[in-house]
């Protein structure tokens, strides 16, 4: 584990600077005092497009490259067309740094309000595929805005892409202790990119006799996460299957104020990047009613990712203690990050 | 409106055929006396598979050709490969009779349990594209079962196609109270797909100053399905995003056992097809614990649909009551029947 972490921070638009500031802060009072932080920020969105028209130039991806991870806070507000940021930055780095695990674990925390009736139990990870399927931006129009337009929209799964995820699906399952992954998919319409997904898991379970698996159509997985939520250990899905289910996680888990995620390269070749799963929310930028919440536990992914187990748990047992004591009353973003960063470093050992 | 109706039955297989029978019995006491109805059964689905290896002759689809509407229980065992029945009947149906209009109502009726907290006021519909979209069966895969596979699924898109079903929903949209209709896409991500959409809806908004229209990515409609369900009307969406949200809008509305469709051809042109959303659920079949009631919705659609309006708003009343008088005590699928045909028969007016 190194002991310094040169950090890229990529704080974005609305209230993305407003969240990151107070992951950074609960960062800096995780790590162990000998470990040296450095962060370097860059002035990546819709801001930087509508002064310069760039999303996200050359230059600024071989300079990301050299960190050793990224935190973002969020992307993004109305006055840019739909698709200019998401493919031309947040998804240009993920296909570039071949963030091909998604990972998006999905806890329902103590004393907080679910839209879900009786209290269920959640605790569940969704092992997101990155770098593939519907998300390739393989699709086109043509006679586009014409009565004779067609358009298409290619999903594109290799068994080289499909296997490397799903291994690293088993290997979370097998770590954790229900051990148990599902596979959803829609594998009775979606039928070549469906049995490609089915092989390779049922291929790689032979290697995992410890992990029970099973499989859902989508479909029947979204009526699962609000009726039966505890049923979910571990779920490895496809890119846009994936982005569905983990809005609807977020949602049954207190909302996406709390849900946090990394897009992770496992080999370690290019850096991975870590953001809460909330977009921009313009509409409250500036007030201080953004929750920082969802990007502090973004942090702590990252120092998991980065070898700092102890340190995580911490920001995540900082978390649980935090939202159990929570009394109602409104809290601003900074109130929220100083408690936090409190509750971390008191808890520091040595 | 004829005077006579020629149905075609498709019980298909596990409790299709026991809902199946209860619909007729529902249909028959709503109907008219001085209305004919005939019907003509067949048998599709896996058994005729597992004993022939068909899935639909081109015979029957003539035959088909030919009713005014079709009635379908529930397709499918374990025992038939994923893909086969819904590739070669449902969607081989869905797909030969031009069935565009994929029209799913979500009511949650009174007395009905939900998993969401707080009783919320659901009554939207989904209008989900049915012959288009990922579901063209337009992929393939090269180098199957090896490490170099790639398997593509493409989603193809017409201008003809989505402004048909956008200018269906406008009118649905237009015949209601709230005059609300929202596009669900994805496209900050399926540019090329999305702009189609997009495009089209707001042209036609245009002649619909009347209706309030809106936007929203999938993912986030699937929080507000959880947190907000009134908010939404009328929704128009894809063949896939439709498949996914209205399994989580029947979820919901207490369960696939009250969720019911209907495969609409608008023109006429071909015959239109009535389905409860469930499937056949073979681990229930035979032992009377099939809820009949989202086939006996699906039979209100039907009649709607053949412009027997107030037959099927009777129906639906019949539903209501029937629900709203539940007393938790498990009734069987015969008992339910019966109990909605008594309902239905005594609503009857000259
Ligand atoms: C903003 C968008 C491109 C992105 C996605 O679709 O992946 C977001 O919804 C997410 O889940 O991170
Ligand atoms: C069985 C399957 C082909 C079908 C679909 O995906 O449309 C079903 O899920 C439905 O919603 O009617």
């Amino acid at each position: 584990m190194a002991r310094s972490i040169d950090l890229a921070v990529i704080p974005g638009d609305g209230i993305g600077p407003e969240v990151v500031a107070q992951g950074l802060k609960v960062l800096a009072a995780a790590l162990p005092s000998d470990v040296k932080l450095e962060t370097t920020t860059y002035d990546l969105g819709a801001k930087r497009w509508h002064a310069t028209g760039e999303t996200l130039p050359d230059a600024d991806l071989e300079r990301l490259r050299g960190h050793d991870a990224i935190l973002l806070g969020a992307i993004g507000d109305p006055g840019v067309p739909s698709g200019v940021l998401e493919r031309g930055l947040l998804l240009k780095l993920r296909f570039a740094f071949d963030h091909y695990v998604n990972l998006r674990p999905s806890v329902l925390f103590p004393n907080t309000p679910t839209p879900l009736a009786g209290n269920p139990a959640i605790d569940f990870v969704v092992v997101r595929e990155g770098t593939e399927g519907p998300y390739v931006g393989n699709g086109g129009s043509m006679r586009t805005g014409t009565p004779a337009e067609v358009a298409t929209e290619v999903s594109v799964n290799t068994a080289y892409g499909v296997e490397r995820v799903v291994r690293d699906a088993f290997e979370r399952a097998a770590a954790r202790p229900a051990k148990k992954l599902t596979l959803v998919h829609k594998n009775n319409v979606l039928v070549h990119a469906g049995h490609l997904w089915k092989n390779t898991v049922d291929r790689v379970a032979q290697e995992y006799p410890q992990v029970t698996t099973d499989y859902l159509h989508v479909d029947a997985a979204t009526i699962f996460f609000v009726t039966q939520p505890e049923r979910f250990d571990v779920i490895v899905t496809d890119n846009l299957f994936g982005d569905i289910l983990t809005d609807l996680a977020a949602a049954i888990t207190g909302g996406i104020g709390l849900a946090a995620s990394g897009n992770i390269n496992p080999t370690g070749e290019f850096p991975s990047m870590f953001e809460p799963v909330h977009g921009s929310a313009p509409d409250i930028a500036g007030t201080g009613a953004a929750d920082p919440t969802a990007t502090v536990l973004s942090v702590a992914l990252l120092l998991r990712h980065l070898g700092y187990e102890e340190q995580a748990g911490r920001i995540e047992a900082a978390v649980t203690a935090d939202l159990a004591e929570r009394d109602g009353t409104p809290r601003d973003t900074d109130t929220i990050g100083d408690a936090l960063a409190v509750r971390v470093a008191g808890s520091v050992t040595g």
